[in-house]
């Protein structure tokens, strides 16, 4: 199996008080299948500029990324920039520079759309519709979005969610959906919409899942070192996704599990700047902080 | 066995978006008692005014609640006023009368002397330690703190700190306390103190605790309608320490057993304004959400 990814890949630059970081790979769909290499084979719709450096390609190579979805087009790469103050919940963006992600039209190879899990990263909500509908019979679809859609495309961002089976978002994004402060409301009223399973991420607080029938809350790893936040959602997409295709059940217990995965990777991710922990890291220390998840939550 | 609570007992005048509770029975020792008594009977210690409503008084009775220690002197009960906004995480304090809670010097009973479980509500530290010192061989001790005290008696705080077991608080006090932003830092910062256990209320995210050799993440409840958050963290301090007093157990899982049953406690006393929904409270009730508390946090 392959789990199909369509998002941005970026160069970024990151200022935290720990440290910089100058055109780093990034963007949601390089966190995510990184990430999601883990558990399966990324499937990587995106596009980047002719100036896309070649260790890059290299980098995506040594994670197993399927590339043929990858387009590269003449100009230049998206490119982004931001500054992390000491509360890392808070960032400032110094620059965008969309470049060839400005006029990305996603188009699926034909053997990409028998793909059956799928994840819609953050990009206009009537593209991820379009790639949708290249996808012959998904078994799980699930999608990102972010302030800028649901406050200026919200009837195209409405037609998506009522065709997902999934939403993947911040507490802040599900608030301002929903315009719903109480969180579990605003879940289900988001479920109401028509996507009946809800995932709301929480940054150091962890994430919620709301099912129709059931919620599970998930802790987030009380971390010492967080030197780089930048790809921690994009990252729990890729573990949380990834998770589900290599195991292929989407039964109550195993999305629990999945959640907790996508847990174990974001908290990777943000011990080191960009993707350099994804890097270095190893099953065994996956499985490791997995049992550690379930360490600090259990009682009876 | 018995808990001994000292703290405070006041006429709260409360305004939420969702009613308005005036001069209604409150402070942290009538919240932490009332929770207790469904686990242990609380030993009340804490002062009122000469008019204090008699029915207030039968009301502690209903709850079984040991009086010999609430003082009655000549002059007014404590008032406190306070507004919610729809953020019911954020709140303004419109008045504060201390009246006799502003001279009040804790003197135990003598049979409150030998108390096992003693939880120092939110009082001077000075004072903590004053009723510490009147206590035989206690068990396990738990104190509060607020802001006005780390910030301005951080030397009687830090001697307190050093002779209890374990302090109860909220997020921006620990970090305030420890002098530090991350959680895990700052938990960590306090045990070195000398204070073994720290339990830090995170309010809708949940409660963390920290031991010197584990960590534990409770969730919240995830609730559809909070009508009024007075008296949560005091509820929350009283399930806990009644769940450790009745069984007198203190190993790790016990503990968190305990931590459990204080945020069973806080969700039930948010849902309905004051005091009032410990008063309809049924064992049934508490052991039900026990379980769905369980159900919210389980994978495998």
């Amino acid at each position: 199996m392959a789990v199909l990814i369509v998002g941005s890949v970026a160069l970024d630059t990151v200022i935290t008080p720990f440290g910089k970081n100058e055109e780093a790979l990034g963007g949601a769909a390089t966190y995510f299948s990184c990430a999601a290499s883990y558990f399966d084979t990324p499937r990587m719709v995106a596009v980047v500029g002719d100036d896309f450096p070649r260790e890059h390609i290299q980098t995506f190579r040594h994670f197993n990324i399927d590339m043929e979805g990858l387009e590269v087009r003449k100009g230049k790469t998206f490119r982004w920039s931001g500054k992390y103050g000491y509360d890392l919940n808070e960032r400032d963006t110094l620059s965008t520079h969309l470049n060839v992600f400005e006029h990305f039209h996603p188009k699926l190879p034909g053997s990409y759309r028998e793909s059956e899990f799928v994840f819609l990263g953050n990009i206009h909500p009537s593209l991820q519709l379009e790639v949708l509908d290249q996808i012959e019979s998904p078994k799980f679809v699930a999608c990102d979005t972010m302030n800028l859609w649901i406050e200026n495309e919200r009837e195209a961002l409405s037609e998506l969610i009522g065709k997902v089976d999934s939403i993947v978002l911040n507490d802040s994004e599900a608030r301002e959906l929903a315009r719903e402060p109480n969180l579990a409301k605003a879940a289900r009223k988001i479920q109401d919409m028509g996507c009946p399973k809800v995932v709301i991420k929480k940054g150091e607080h962890g994430c919620l899942f709301f099912s129709p029938h059931s919620h599970f809350s998930a802790p987030a790893y009380p971390l010492d070192s967080v030197n780089d936040p930048t790809g921690a959602g994009d990252s729990f997409a890729g573990g949380f996704m990834g998770y589900l295709s290599q195991s292929g059940k989407l039964d109550e217990l195993n999305i629990r599990r999945a959640i907790i995965y996508g847990s174990v990777m974001a908290s990777f991710t943000v011990e080191e700047f960009g993707i350099d922990r994804l890097l270095s890291l190893s099953d065994e220390e996956i499985s490791v902080r997995f049992r550690e998840f379930r360490e600090i939550t259990l009682f009876d």
